[in-house]
């Protein structure tokens, strides 16, 4: 579909992209939108989401192209809004405005209200096209966009480990395997996600609160910190553990405790994986997971089929045969591996990451 | 020193580098060298050294340029030959042809003979300059410079895993974990060394030949393969083993055994690995050793410290906790690990491969 734009459009839309990603660690739970205003071959208006509750990326573009809107083309990177929610719908917004034309990166995917924004646009006379750079756009929105379309967050699995496949010595001993720079880059990781799940036995051993504490060139008081959702089935968190600090942030799945509910902390009842995932999306707007757990839990998701995208640090180390494997399957055949398509690899310090969605759907 | 370069002449080297190149699996042992004449800022000769026995590099070239090389500059990848063997030496070549200017990449290491070959030339009144492009020539010939200066081969250690560090399943099965690029590429591995080793327990378990059998636009009868080194203490190796099968091109550390001797293959007397390397360099010349073995060989060697360079293919896939671990190593402590870092990082078809080196000296 992408024959149809011209390189000056892409350009449009990559301005719009850009906007769009200034905001991208604090609009949770709401996706990463931009929009610029052209009028005559020339941009008159630029916006983006800046955060849940305050108005949509079409609004503060609009805002600024004024009178120039009329006869404009707009270029957003999702499909404008039909609803009324805490701002009202930015499609009627686009139709007051004037637009004579609207570009659209990504359709909302929600079959809910998939196209009732462009059906606003067209009644009113408003020519729209979609599919503008929309493997890009895509990428803003990864969570939000699998919520919308499937109910299920998208699930990111991040591993670290030596060459040969280690997480610690046999001691436990790990600080640190990967460098400070990959550490660096989990936190925009965390930063990205509506939650970061772990295991009872990672709380135990490292005591970690998993919350963003520095992000590069970002105020952290202008992002939304994810979630902690901790997996403790047989209630084993200690009251004093440095991850209920912050209770409000915290989620435990456990049998109910009195002394956490006490503390404010969001109890869920213990059920399966893929239950407790569909949960997250449906019932608190978590569309982003980033899974930080030892082998065992990392092995459950990968048995269970629920991971997008493993993100595998790796540091040139080798640590020998008797440190702790990163991953704890049983698989007796070569036909029982898993198998996964490498996205990208980049150089993080001395380490390296790789970006990796499994082969066929979930793993 | 690359300043008293100019831009110009560090083009006139890569072309010499380009020329050396050419003949990169078939100079063994002698080193790649290449070679330009420039008259006038006009390359008018080129050459190469493509095989041992044939003439040099500077011969070639001189013989192109022809009455063009009096008063002429070459550049030429190591430094000019100061001894008569199988051919005259170069510089005395060099001298007879008229050139007022040589200039070099890479001096010979070798503490016999460094800077002989420049006071051959010095002494006739040719003004020599030496270091432009070192780096870069320096990688055609990576054995042959060690060699030359410690009496010690080149020694690269392949490795291949999946991404939790196994190597095969507990059963064995192995075929295969990276994909055939990844294979391929090994191939340029073993074509450029003099020899490749491997373990007697690698030989049993896969009747493997460690010959170079195809090599991407490269025909076969134009390089020189490398030597087959089997470490086997115990004489184990069976007399209808593939590797036996051009006895010629093996080698066998063993008790003496009769019939090996019979069927033509050259037998070393077990030594620890360290004299056996040393032993492949100064009495076979063989300059670049490629370690292809399974676990307990691959930990001997980086425990003894005697590797170089490892060249790790790593596959995209989790193959658990009871598939075979890489490496024997029984390290305690997170400071006992064996730390690299990463010179180069490239995908091969759907695996990547990570070249690095220790982090000092061998590991």
């Amino acid at each position: 579909m992408n024959s149809i734009f011209s390189e000056q459009e892409q350009q449009y839309m990559q301005e719009a992209i850009a906007l769009a990603h200034q905001a991208r660690y604090a609009t949770k739970p709401n996706p990463n939108v931009g929009c610029v205003i052209v009028k005559d071959g020339k941009i008159v208006g630029r916006g983006f989401h800046p955060k849940a509750g305050q108005p949509h990326a079409e609004v503060f573009a609009l805002a600024e192209a004024g009178e120039q809107a009329k006869g404009a083309t707009a270029y957003v990177t999702l499909e404008p809004c039909a609803h009324f929610g805490k701002t009202p719908p930015c499609a009627l917004a686009l139709v007051k405005a004037g637009v004579s034309e609207v570009v659209i990166a990504n359709l909302d995917p929600n079959p809910l209200v998939a196209g009732k924004g462009i059906t606003i646009l067209k009644d009113a006379g408003i020519q729209v096209r979609h599919g503008l750079c929309d493997a890009q756009a895509k990428m803003l929105n990864l969570g939000f966009l699998k919520t919308m379309a499937t109910g299920l967050p998208y699930v990111r699995l991040k591993l670290a480990s030596s060459l040969d496949g280690r997480t610690a010595m046999a001691s436990g001993e790990s600080k640190w395997i990967t460098g400070a720079e990959a550490r660096q880059d989990v936190q925009h990781l965390r930063a990205i996600s509506g939650a970061v799940v772990t295991g009872i036995q990672t709380v135990l051993a490292d005591d970690c609160q998993l919350n963003v504490r520095q992000l590069k060139n970002v105020d952290l008081s202008t992002i939304v910190q994810p979630k902690r959702v901790v997996l403790d089935r047989q209630g084993r968190l200690p009251l004093n553990a440095k991850i209920l600090q912050q209770p409000e942030q915290t989620m435990v799945m456990t049998p109910f405790r009195a002394e956490l509910d006490a503390l404010g902390v969001i109890q869920i009842e213990p059920q399966p994986l893929s239950a407790l995932f569909q949960l997250l999306a449906q019932q608190y707007q978590i569309h982003d997971v980033l899974v930080e757990a030892g082998a065992t839990l990392a092995t459950a998701c990968l048995e269970e089929g629920l991971i997008d995208e493993l993100i595998h640090y790796i540091a040139p180390t080798l640590l020998g045969q008797t440190a702790r494997p990163m991953f704890s399957a049983q698989l007796a055949l070569l036909a029982t591996q898993k198998r996964f398509n490498i996205t990208d690899m980049t150089q993080i310090g001395q380490d390296i990451r790789l970006t990796m969605t499994p082969v066929t759907g979930a793993v």
